[in-house]
Formats: C-alpha cells, sequence, structure tokens
C-alpha cells in the first residue's frame, strides 16, 4: 500500500481550490478522482464543459495511486505496459489544458437536489459544490484510512494525527513519528526524512515489506540516524493537552523499556480500504455494492442528471477494467451536454481533425497538409 | 491519404499466412485489423483464445493506417498525444505474444454457417478460415482502392497493375510507374526510388498534397533523376500481351507530345474508399450502413456467434471512438469465451495480479514485493 507524495505531479496537475463556505460551481461535479473520473474532464472538456472532482485522497488516481502506483498494468490499449503511477500522470497531463478544479482529502457526504433539478454535494468538511450534472465514479468506494486501536485517538485527528498526507510541507522542520510497515510508511519515512527536523519510524515487525528500493533505502536512512527505528514496537498512547505532544511506544518484549516520544506529529500509515461509504443512502439502486446504470444508453443512475461510470457501477456483463471507465466516460458526456445544453446540438469532431481547445487557452492541432508543386 | 509500407513495422509484427486451399482454424475469426481487431486479439489473448484477422488492406491499422498514420491523435485515454501510426505499433506489440494470424490484403466474401455452429468464412482470394466464434471489426468497411478510368485495365490486375503495395520487394530491380497526387504516391514513390530500377510519377497538377517533408524528399529526388516527374498528365494507355509491357502518359497540355513508358508495374494510388460491401449480404441487421448489436449485454449480432465491434456497429447512443472499440472488444471477448468453453467459467485477474502469459512462451509479470528487515 504505497501513497507516495509526488511534488512533481502535484505542481503540475491541480491546484487546490479555496475551501471556504462560499460555493464551488462548475458544469459537472465528479466524485471520485480515480483514472474514470479524471479522464471524464478531457471527455467533458472536449465538449466545452467544465469539471470539479472530489476525492476522499490527498492525491488523485484512485486505486491506481494509492494500491499499486509502482505496478506495472498490461491491459491499458496501445501501452503493452505502463505503471500505474504514470498512467495517472498521463492521465493528469491530458486533462490539464481543461483546468479541473480539485477538493482533495473530503469525503462526498451528501447529495441534495435542487428545485431547478441541479445538484448540491457537500463534503465531510462542509465544502459545497453546485452543478447540473453529478458524476459518480468512486470506485470501490472512498478509501478510508484503518485506525490504531488507541482509545483517545480522536481527540488528537487534524490536531497532530493524520491519517494521510496531503502536503509534506506542514511537517518541514518538525517532529513526526509514522507507524506501519508497507510503502506507505517506507515511503513517507524516506521523504520527510529530509523535510522534517525528526523523523520517527515505528513497526510492529522486524519485517518491512516493499519495493526492494525502498526498503534498501529505508536501511540507509536508519544506518546514518536520519530516521529512527522502532521495530517489534507499538505506539499505545497518545498524549497531549489541546495538541499532540507525545507518544509511548512499546516494544513487543515487555522486558524492554518503553519510550516517550515527543513528537509534533503521529502518522498511522495502515493501509487505506475503500467503502461506499454515504453513498449508499443517497436513494440510489444499489447491487453488490455497486450503482446500476443503464448500459443500454448513458450509464445514468435512477435518479435522473446523476451518472456512475467506473468500477464504481454495475451491469450485465460489467467488467471493472480501467479500459470500460475510459468508454463509459466518453458516452456519458454526450448525455450530460444535453442535459446542461437541452437547446444546443454538438457535432462530434475528431480530436485529430478539431484539434483540442483548453480552457488555459491552449491549442493543440493537427499540421496541415501542404499542397505544393514538386517542381 | 497514405499508406507508408514501414518495413520495420511488419518485421516485428506479423507474419502472412500460408495461403492455400486448405482451411486456417482458429478460436476467432476477426474480420478487420484496425485499432479494434488488433486489440480484440489481446483481450482474447488473456482468455486462452487464439485469433487470424483478415484485411482488405495490405498492412494493419485501418483508418489509421490507411488515412492518417502521421496525424495526431489526442483523445486516446492517457496519451496526451499520439500519431495514429504509432498507436497501431504500440498494439502490434501488444498483442505479439499471443500470435495472431493475418490474412492480409483480402476481402472476407462470405460467411458460412455449420451444421455444428462454428463458421467459415472465405476470402476474395479463396482463402478460407474456421471458428467457433466470428468478431466483425469492419470499420466503416473494407477499403477498396479508387480506380482509375482505362478501358482495359481490369485485364492487367495483378498481371503489372497493383492498387495497393503489399510487399515493396515484388518491385526489386524493376520498372515502376506510380500515378497519383497524395502522401501515398509521394511516400511510395521515395520508398521504390532506392529499391526500383526506375520510378515514374505522375500526376494530373503540378501541386501535390501531403506532409512537408515528403514533398520536399520527393521534389529532391526528382532533381537528381531518381524519380522521373510526370505532371499536369495522366496514364491514359495501358499496352501488353499477357502481362502490363507499357503504358501511355497524355499531358493536359494537348501540345505536348505523350509519352509512351516501358514499364513492369503500373501502380494507381488514388486512395482507397471503405465499402460495407460483402458484410451486408450476410443476413445481419444493418441501420445507417452499420451493423446493430445488442450493447446491452455484449455486441453480439442477430446471428449468434457473431460479434460486430469497433465502427463498424451501431446501437443507441454509439461513439464512432477508437476508445469506444477497445472497450468493446474487452466485454466480447468475455462472452466468445463462454461460447467457445461452454462448460468452463473463466476467473477475471487483473493484468497486474496474474500477469500476461503469452503464447509464444513470453511472460510478463510485476515484480513481487520484497519482505525484508531493516536493521
Ligand atoms: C492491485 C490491483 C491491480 C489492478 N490491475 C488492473 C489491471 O491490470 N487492469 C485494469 O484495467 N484494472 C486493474 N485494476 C483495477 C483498476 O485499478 C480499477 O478498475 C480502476 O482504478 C477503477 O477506476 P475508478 O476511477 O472507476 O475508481 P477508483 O480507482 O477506485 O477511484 C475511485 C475514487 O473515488 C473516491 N471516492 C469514492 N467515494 C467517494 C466519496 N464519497 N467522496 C470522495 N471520494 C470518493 C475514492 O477515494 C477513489 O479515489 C487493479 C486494481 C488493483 C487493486
Ligand atoms: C481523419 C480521421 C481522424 C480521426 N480521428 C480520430 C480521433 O481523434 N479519435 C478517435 O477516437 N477516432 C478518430 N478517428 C476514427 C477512428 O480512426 C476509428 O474510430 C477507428 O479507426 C475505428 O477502428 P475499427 O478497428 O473499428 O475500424 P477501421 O479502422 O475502419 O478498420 C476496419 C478494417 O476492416 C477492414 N475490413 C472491413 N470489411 C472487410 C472485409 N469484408 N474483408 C476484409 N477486411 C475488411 C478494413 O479494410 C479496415 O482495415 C478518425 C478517423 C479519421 C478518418
Amino acid at each position: 500500500m504505497s501513497a507516495l507524495y509526488d511534488p512533481e505531479r502535484s505542481r503540475r496537475g491541480f491546484k487546490d481550490e479555496l475551501k471556504s463556505s462560499s460555493m464551488i460551481k462548475t458544469d459537472i461535479i465528479i466524485i471520485g478522482a480515480g483514472p474514470t473520473g479524471l479522464f471524464t474532464v478531457f471527455e467533458a472538456g472536449l465538449l466545452k464543459l467544465k469539471c470539479h472532482l472530489i476525492d476522499a485522497l490527498a492525491q488523485p488516481g484512485g486505486q491506481c495511486s494509492e494500491i499499486y502506483p509502482k505496478k506495472p498494468i498490461y491491459d491499458i490499449p496501445a501501452y503493452p505496459e505502463i505503471l500505474a503511477g504514470t498512467l495517472v500522470d498521463n492521465l493528469m497531463e491530458q486533462i490539464k489544458p481543461f483546468e479541473p478544479g480539485f477538493t482533495l482529502g473530503e469525503r462526498a457526504e451528501t447529495l441534495e437536489k435542487q428545485e431547478d433539478g441541479s445538484f448540491i454535494v457537500t463534503t465531510s468538511k462542509g465544502t459545497r459544490h453546485h452543478a447540473p450534472v453529478v458524476v459518480i465514479a468512486g470506485g470501490l468506494g472512498s478509501f478510508e484510512p484503518r485506525k490504531p486501536l488507541i482509545a483517545n485517538i480522536g481527540l488528537f485527528e487534524s490536531k497532530g494525527v493524520e491519517y494521510m498526507i496531503k502536503d509534506p510541507e506542514q511537517f518541514r522542520d518538525k517532529k513526526v513519528v509514522i507507524s506501519g510497515g508497507g510503502d506507505s510508511a517506507l515511503d513517507w519515512a524516506i521523504f520527510l526524512a529530509d523535510v522534517a527536523s525528526e523523523v520517527s519510524l515505528v513497526h510492529r515487525r522486524n519485517e518491512f515489506r516493499g519495493a526492494l528500493d525502498s526498503v534498501e533505502k529505508a536501511r540507509e536512512l536508519a544506518k546514518f540516524g536520519k530516521i529512527r527505528l522502532y521495530t517489534e514496537a507499538e505506539v499505545k498512547e497518545i498524549h497531549g493537552k489541546d495538541e499532540l505532544h507525545a507518544v509511548v511506544i512499546k516494544y513487543n518484549d515487555q522486558a524492554k523499556e518503553d519510550a516517550y516520544v515527543e513528537t509534533d506529529y503521529f502518522i498511522p500509515l495502515f493501509g487505506l480500504s475503500p467503502k461506499l461509504g454515504p453513498i449508499g443512502n443517497w436513494g440510489l439502486e444499489i447491487e453488490k455494492n455497486a450503482i446500476k446504470v443503464n448500459n443500454a444508453k448513458d450509464y445514468q443512475t435512477n435518479i435522473p442528471g446523476v451518472f456512475a461510470i467506473g468500477d464504481v457501477n454495475t451491469y450485465p456483463g460489467k467488467l471493472k477494467l480501467i479500459l470500460s471507465g475510459f468508454h463509459e466516460a466518453a458516452v456519458m458526456c454526450q448525455f450530460a451536454y444535453q442535459i446542461i445544453n437541452p437547446d444546443k446540438r454538438f457535432v462530434m469532431k475528431y480530436t485529430t481533425v478539431g484539434g483540442v481547445q483548453g480552457f488555459d487557452g491552449t491549442k493543440k492541432e493537427a499540421k496541415k497538409e501542404v499542397v505544393q508543386s514538386i517542381n
């Protein structure tokens, strides 16, 4: 399980929207910034529709970023092999001209239909979004952190305890305790070793499970004291008043003395697991933990104006494959266009023929043929 | 219109099957080697099904290879930009482990259902193919050459007159007359300048329409006498006994004297245009020049065991996009599997998890994670 923050990707890709009580307005609200949600921005953009994405994760890419960013996929058409993380990077580059908005690290909680048929989607942090069309591209559900069993941990959430890392700059020159034994814990410990003033890595076993180079890099940093390693040990207590102040680390071997470690942050990285969550209560027809859609036409749900595409939907013959989400996005956007522009008719042009006009003023176009005499 | 022969592609990609009166047997006969037909080989291969492709063109790639190989496409998911020819190359590389067979330069003429429910497909050259499942991925139809209006041209077809170039080696040290004014005529004249003993290029105008570099290259070769240029002129007569012997070129300016040019080959390259052709008589339900399919399930036609995917099919909301053909191929293969293996159940594995086992003995696999102690 890895969620390595790639500052390059973030700089290139998305800007975080202003989080205020004010309303974010757009043409299409996309819940889920996995590969399906991301590509929807492109197809919508070709139809001159603007999109805003909401994701519970701190970074775009869905399962590809969260579960297997460094693993190859072999069945993306025309890519004999591509790393899941590269797939996400390429999608981010492809949609950039259409300037998608992002609300990241927040879960979409409620969907409210307005009198005029439009929708308001509100997140766990109260951010509100308003649009005539909602696309649920929620995959297997919103990724929720697995939390350690420490009685008072809830009191310190966002007050020193973080379950995912959104902006590593937050930890500059701070003391950080990370716990976990997978890619995510390893990669963040390595990354923060250069950012934080002190990094401790706590893992309940001696063995770590991760990419070979991550394990080796972490070993090296531990050797040079850049990471303080506590293995066969667990964080068992959290101390502090309003804010986190220290954690107590207990060893499996009870003969060993507990460590009382002062810290600004405690970041348990035990992996995230997807949960359909609040979407299940929006009045959508659910079957086998997925949303039923009309695949014979437009991938619309039983609520007109709400579409469901990618892993989150189900229909006869459904394949939970990335390439299916791409097709569903293209088809769905045509119908979203009709909802948003009931009186217009959009004549589809091949991108090769019509080019791609970005909302950011960029323009991609095929070189014109020349007509020229030879002699 | 370009059909530049890329020897590299051909060497890497496909081998021509033995053309004999014997029967080619396979699991799935695919009619049409455009992007949709090609990707079908991959999806079928994951299910351990073998494919054989038939195409009227001399090279795989369909519209992408025949009409716009050097133009960029912008809406292939995760490719912000890719040349149509590169897309085809990448698909050829991706399907290579599944060793597809190819019958190229032949049009599928007849489809005969056998008593056991299987099918025999016979081409314009009499090549016969036998399989339990047929997939029509015929795009806008089989590409047929536009022929010049010369009364006796039919007598010399395959006896010196060729409308497409399958194997340029056929022209080594021979005299060749090409006519046409587009990319295809330009590119082949350039390519054959190094192969044939003599290349003449005849065009009815002075101006050529093609990629800038092709026009420039042809101009240079003409200057150095490697290509003999006849512009504002047309081939009007064909002479020979059993085989082509010479052509007569007449200038638009009737004051200019006709040229009598001895040649082994006359290759008019006036472009190919797609025609649904014989497929229209196979008893399939046709609507708007396309084949109706059940998009709510499996993309099967009204003939059980015959599927239609890609540009050639139609259903409510159909988009004639490359990415849609890819999705349709993936779904369709699952149902083809059930027809071919009625008693088996295939449990789909992600390629990332299960890897790709080629029929050629190759194996692609994600690197395993390591479990290792750090200190
Ligand atoms: C190990 C592994 C290997 C795989 N290999 C392949 C393969 O080889 N080929 C292939 O085609 N597929 C493969 N897959 C499947 C592929 O990753 C999925 O099909 C794909 O990620 C689905 O994309 P999506 O955008 O529909 O959903 P997801 O990628 O699941 O993204 C959905 C996003 O929605 C967010 N979300 C959900 N609900 C909410 C909410 N209420 N509020 C905010 N955010 C929400 C989630 O946090 C998540 O980020 C693999 C999957 C795994 C786990
Ligand atoms: C100029 C141009 C620009 C385009 N730009 C884009 C774009 O930007 N994005 C996009 O998604 N799409 C684009 N397209 C469309 C895209 O090329 C098609 O959707 C795609 O080629 C369809 O693939 P296919 O495999 O279904 O059919 P095709 O590519 O048409 O291939 C079908 C093949 O079947 C063969 N065939 C048919 N009948 C027979 C028969 N009886 N016997 C033997 N062979 C037969 C034909 O010869 C052909 O080679 C563009 C098309 C053009 C012309």
